[in-house]
Order: structure tokens, then C-alpha cells, then sequence
């Protein structure tokens, strides 16, 4: 039903982007500074962080998208710009900056900050880039734009793919950055969509909420929900597509492709989540709801005692099965099974809620991969979910016990 | 009003102890078998695990405290005897090893295992201890059960109070385990206690959950709740005071004593948190309820990244007002002080929801020390709670990395 093609958010048309080193972090050759810009006003829709204290950047963009549309994207990484006296009054100036540099309305644009929490936000380095940042603006620079949101992050998560619409073939791309206080709940850190179908604003809304809550409020690097979560999206429209209302036939497919894409980069969260070594999903079959499916898998994700243990490729079923006993749901713990799986193989450990005999070496193979499935098998009801997460490391712990300095 | 004495569980009249080494842990310099025995019926009263995955030990308890009385207790450590088919059986044979060891009935015996999950419990090693146990019970014996029960805790977890009441002087002792999976729901891993005044069994479990609540409850290592925490308490009478009821001007004094005792051992339980180099308590004021200044206690000091910038001494504040945010009750969180303080002094780092200007010299010196306080001042009412924690550290990884072998 679609494929994934080059480009990252520049492969819809109508989107160019760019990435430069504006000054806010120290080090020259780390880009800090994202521009993404529509060529015409698009539908947008966004999800935020539940988050009590919200970044400033949050309430700025929420003042913004209140009509539906916006036109362009700005993002600093270096500071979070959240718990600062000021804090709304240098988002407003982010997005005349980008307005100016994109030539876009200021109240068209969706503005993001991350990084510390609660040092003021130097505005001159952004103010000062202004026209590097409208110069760099191209086709081939989504690249770019994907490498100046990352923190922590070791690698650039940039994605697109291509589906039939109403008849019409569309292009949707996204960049994202996560890596710790990574726990969302609406939306990961950051991740800024582009599409070119045309989409109505109730509908975008709608599937963008439906994608999120299956992929990105699906993934725990640490079970710290940030104070700057948000997921965006731009459509353009110039796909040439009859735009989608919810009781389009092509509302489903576009929800499903959105999903994947979320999907695809919700992994890429989850696998370079601060200090991993590992992506670990969680699969539950069986569940009496979606609720408790999702409680289920989330809680697994997020156990530090099991992903400790799959850092070690310590087959310690017994913590899968404490965090599902601790999920807060309804489950018949003695008709539980467990089973690990990887490139390497699959291997049952618990059966009916008890151990059964396996081969700790055949296990021990499976838990050495990069990329590790526990399935979890309830017998309350049909419904199923997906958790992703990332083990606890060594490196976890350094680069937190001393993130500041 | 009370004071601290030598003892443990035998410092209160009419309780011996012993602890041996058994056999079910390999290192023969590990004591792993621990046994408490009530010269007279006691009333009897426990707080367990909320975890819906029940140790086997935890639901033979419950069945033998029914009557509210009890006069032993059985404890090994090395197998949790959770998830195992034949758990239950084994549980009532260490009740019945206990009860004759002891000379006391099977049904007034109360069992516990801790350690790993999902193992068959080998029942030989215990069942051979069975003379060897009965003969170690003595009045010095408290130190060998508190080493007894140890899994990875660093340090023996034994205390015992003084206090009057109904103008007779009484006597409480204590002995707790903790370390990891350590998150309680109703209780923590493992905490004995012995009492020689008489309360009624009714005033005794409400005294129980009261002192529990505060305490144990508060204590976040992890956030895994463990299949088989529990708190339990006996009470001798042999103090020769009336009865405490409810109702009795004794019963507050009573809660308060036992409350401090229960505070004493959850703060050596946070502060030997697996891995732990530093003791971290969350003291909350001004919110709006009990149950709110308590969701944010809790939420701190289970937070994955302040607690790593503790290890790290670093003073990130940030770290403090994301938890707040995310702890699910409602806040006025441009209200929000947050202070650090240890042995070394002072130092406020947030006022009304913003950062403002403090030394990072004073602060790294204040993060330094190994006990740290980090204090939140909520402006949404006059209710206090205080949570107690531990860092986040490199060897929490190692040792949960490769737990099993």
C-alpha cells in the first residue's frame, strides 16, 4: 500500500528545509538551528506533551494552530526554553525569525525548543542566522534540519514514504529526534511530518491523534515524560488528491501509512534512547482491551529491573512478569506466557505463569542481538499493542549523571 | 517520647531470633535462613505486596494471619518462590519446618521468601536446617536473621525502640530488606517486626497500615513493585500495658513510635538501594492533599534523570519540575520552590516555577554529600510528604545486568 523513498519531510511537495549552526551549542560543528517551510499555507495539526509544566515553545505553537494551518516549522536544540520568566516572549521571537527567514507569517509557524530546562534562551544567535537559515532553505535539506533537532541522539532519524490517495500518489516524510526523558504521553519529544495530500483540518487532527497513540505514546526510554513532547504535520496539498475527510474511503489508508511512518521512526526513538544498546519491543496478544494491552506493554517497556536485564542478555522472565503484575489492569497472571524472540531465534520461558524448562544457551543467543521481542500472551480477550524501549545501560547513567555541564 | 536501643526483633520481651546459612545460596558465608519466634501467641498483623503477581509465600501468610494472631516467622533468601507450581506446597512445608523448629503450630507461622523469580524453591536445604535452626534461636540472634534476609543490601537493616506507654515501658524492634524491586505498594521487599506491648488485633493492622503509608510506601528504589513485599509485625503483650485499642489514649503514641521505627528502616532500605551511593529524600509541603503531596514526592524521587543527576551531583532543577508536572495531580506549578540541601549547607535553585541565579560551586558542594534533601514548596494547600530514594549508578546496571548467574 506504499513504499519508503528518500527525502525525509523535503520529499512531499512543496516542503524545503535546513539545518545550520546558529551558536546556541558550543560546539561548531553540531547544527542547532531547524527550518522547515511550505510552499503555500497548509493544514496542520500537532500533539502536545500532558506534561503540567509545558515548554513556552508549546504554548506558542498551540496559540497558533487554533485555525487549522500553519506554514512553517523552527526548532533549537541546545535549550529547552521552559521554565524561563521570558520563555513566551522568545518563542513569539523564534517565529518572526522564521517568518522573516521564510517569508511566511509569523503566526503560521509551529515553534519547538529542546534541550535544558531553565536557562533563559539566548535569542541573538537565532536572531543572528536569520538569513543563513532562509539561504540554506532547499530540497536536499531535510538532512540537515534532521541533525540540528538531536540532543543525546546518535543518529539522524529521517524517513518518507509514498502511498495512493483518492487515486492520487502521495508523499509523506518526518523527522524526529528522541533519546532521553523519553516517555511520552501525546507525542514523543520532537517530530515535525510533512505531507502533500490534502487533508481537512478535523481529519488531520483525527489521524494524527489515532498514529500517535499507537506508535509514539508507545515508546519509554526512561518513563520521563518531557515538558516539550510534540508531534506535527504539515499538508501541503499538492498532491492534487480530493481532500480527506473523515468519511473519505482514503481517510483509513492515510491513517495507515501515517501510522507506519510514525511507526518507523518511533523505532529509531526507542533503539538510540540515551546510552542503548538494544531496541526491545514488546508485543501483548490476548489482552481484555486495548487499554490494558497498552498498560501491559508499557509497563514491560519500562521496567528498569528488565531492561537492565536485557542489557545483560539475562533471560529474568520473572520481571516481565512483576511489571505486568504491577500494570494497574485486570490480567489472569496464571494464564500468562512469555517468549523472547530475535534474529537469532525464539525461545518460550513461561508458560501459564510459571517457568517451564528452556535452554539458558539458546536464550542467552537470542538476548545477545541488537533488536530484542519479548511476546507476552494474555488469555483475557482479543485485543493486542506494541511497546518500544531500549535497555538500560552504563552509559544511561553517564550521560545523565552529568548532562548540563 | 521513645529512643532507640540495641536488639533488633529480640529487643522487645519474649522474642528470640536465629539466621543460618542453609544451603540455598551457593557462598556458604551467606546466611540464607531466618527464623523469629514469639515465647507467647502474639497478635499479629501484615501489610503485602499490590502487585496482582503474589509470591506463594505472601498468599500462605494472608491465610495463617486470619485469626490476627501468629508467633513465628520463616524467611529465606536466595528463591522467591513466585511463579512456581508447586509454591504454595513448599510454603506451608517451611511453615511446618518453622513450627516444629520453633515448637509453635503451622498455621501460626508466617513465611516469606525473597530472591529470584520463577525458580523452584529447593525445599531439602531448609528442611535440613530444621534442628540446626530451633537450636541457634536465642536473645542475640536479631543480627543473624537481618543478615539472613539480605539479597543484594550492603548493610544489616535492624532497629529497636523504647517507649511508654499506658505508662508501662514498651519495646519495638525491626529488622527490613530491600535493595532492588523495590517500589511498594502496601509495603516493602521484607520488614519483620516484634512488639512487647499489648494491642488489640484490630488497632494493631490499622497501626500497622497507618505507619506503613507513611514509610515504607514512601520509598521508591526502582519503581518495580515487588510479587512479595511484605511488612509484618508481631506483638508479645509481655509489657504488661492494657490492651491498646483505637480508642485508647496509647494508640497514637503507639502509631508514632512505630511510624519512626518504620521510618528508620525504609531510609536504610533507600539508602541501600541496589547500586545506590546516596540517600535521597523528597520533602514536599503546601499541596493541596495528602494524596497529591505524596504523588509528588513519589514522582521525584522515582524520576530515572534526577536521579542520575544526583549521582552526578548535578544541581539540574529541571529534572525536579518535569516529574512534578508528569506526577498526575494537579499543580500551580508557577507557584513551585525547589531547594537542595545536605551536611554542606543550602541552596534554593527555583522560585514561582523559574531557575534563578546560584552558585553551582555551592551546589556541587551540597550534591556531594551522600545524604541529600531536595525540598518542594507546593502553594496548593498545607499537606506535606516526604519520599525516600537513592541514585541512579553505574553498578544499578551491573548488578541487574546479570542478576541470575
Amino acid at each position: 500500500m506504499f513504499s519508503y523513498i528518500d527525502g525525509g519531510v523535503t520529499a512531499p511537495k512543496g516542503f524545503t528545509a535546513a539545518g545550520v549552526h546558529c551558536g546556541i551549542r558550543k560546539n561548531r560543528s553540531k547544527l542547532d538551528l531547524a527550518l522547515i517551510k511550505g510552499e503555500v499555507l497548509c493544514t496542520a495539526a500537532a500533539v502536545y506533551t500532558q506534561n503540567l509544566v509545558k515548554g513556552a515553545p508549546i504554548l506558542v505553537t498551540k496559540e497558533n494552530l487554533q485555525n487549522g494551518h500553519a506554514q512553517a516549522v523552527i526548532c533549537n536544540s541546545g535549550n529547552a526554553n521552559t521554565c524561563n520568566a521570558d520563555g513566551e516572549e522568545k518563542a513569539r521571537q523564534m517565529c518572526e525569525i522564521a517568518a522573516r527567514a521564510a517569508g511566511v507569517k509569523p503566526s503560521d509557524v509551529i515553534v519547538a525548543s529542546t534541550g535544558v530546562i531553565g536557562q533563559p534562551l539566548p535569542i541573538e544567535p537565532i536572531a543572528n542566522a536569520e538569513q543563513a537559515l532562509g539561504k540554506a532553505l532547499s530540497l536536499s535539506g531535510g538532512s540537515d534540519a534532521a541533525k540540528a533537532i538531536m540532543t543525546t541522539d546518535t543518529m539522524e532519524k529521517s524517513y518518507a514514504l509514498e502511498c495512493t490517495l483518492g487515486g492520487r500518489s502521495c508523499r509523506m516524510g518526518g523527522i524526529a529526534k528522541g533519546s532521553g526523558m523519553i516517555h511520552p504521553n501525546m507525542a514523543t519529544m520532537l517530530c515535525f511530518l510533512t505531507c502533500d495530500a490534502a487533508v481537512e483540518p478535523a481529519a488531520l487532527d483525527k489521524a494524527l491523534h489515532l498514529a500517535v497513540a499507537d506508535t509514539f505514546n508507545m515508546v519509554s526510554v526512561d518513563g520521563d515524560t518531557s515538558t516539550n513532547d510534540m508531534v506535527s504535520i504539515l499538508c501541503s496539498g499538492l498532491a492534487g488528491n480530493e481532500a480527506i475527510a473523515e468519511e473519505s474511503p482514503s481517510f483509513a489508508p492515510f491513517v495507515e501509512a501515517l501510522t507506519d511512518l510514525c511507526r518507523t521512526l518511533s523505532r529509531d526513538v526507542a533503539k538510540d534512547g540515551e546510552g542503548a544498546t538494544k531496541l526491545l519491543v514488546c508485543q501483548v496478544t490476548g489482552g481484555a482491551n486495548d487499554a490494558s494491552a497498552r498498560a501491559v506493554a508499557k509497563s514491560v517497556i519500562g521496567s528498569s529491573l528488565f531492561k537492565a536485564a536485557m542489557f545483560g542478555a539475562d533471560a529474568n522472565w520473572g520481571r516481565v512478569l512483576c511489571a505486568i503484575g504491577y500494570a494497574g489492569v485486570p490480567v489472569n497472571i496464571n494464564q500468562v506466557d512469555v517468549a523472547f524472540s530475535s534474529k537469532a531465534g525464539e525461545i518460550t520461558v513461561c508458560q501459564n505463569g510459571a517457568g517451564i524448562d528452556f535452554s539458558e544457551e539458546l536464550a542467552a543467543r537470542v538476548l545477545k542481538e541488537d533488536e530484542i521481542t519479548v511476546s507476552i500472551t494474555l488469555r483475557d480477550g482479543t485485543s493486542a499493542a506494541t511497546a518500544y524501549g531500549c535497555d538500560l545501560t552504563y552509559d544511561y547513567v553517564k550521560i545523565n549523571g552529568d548532562y548540563r555541564t
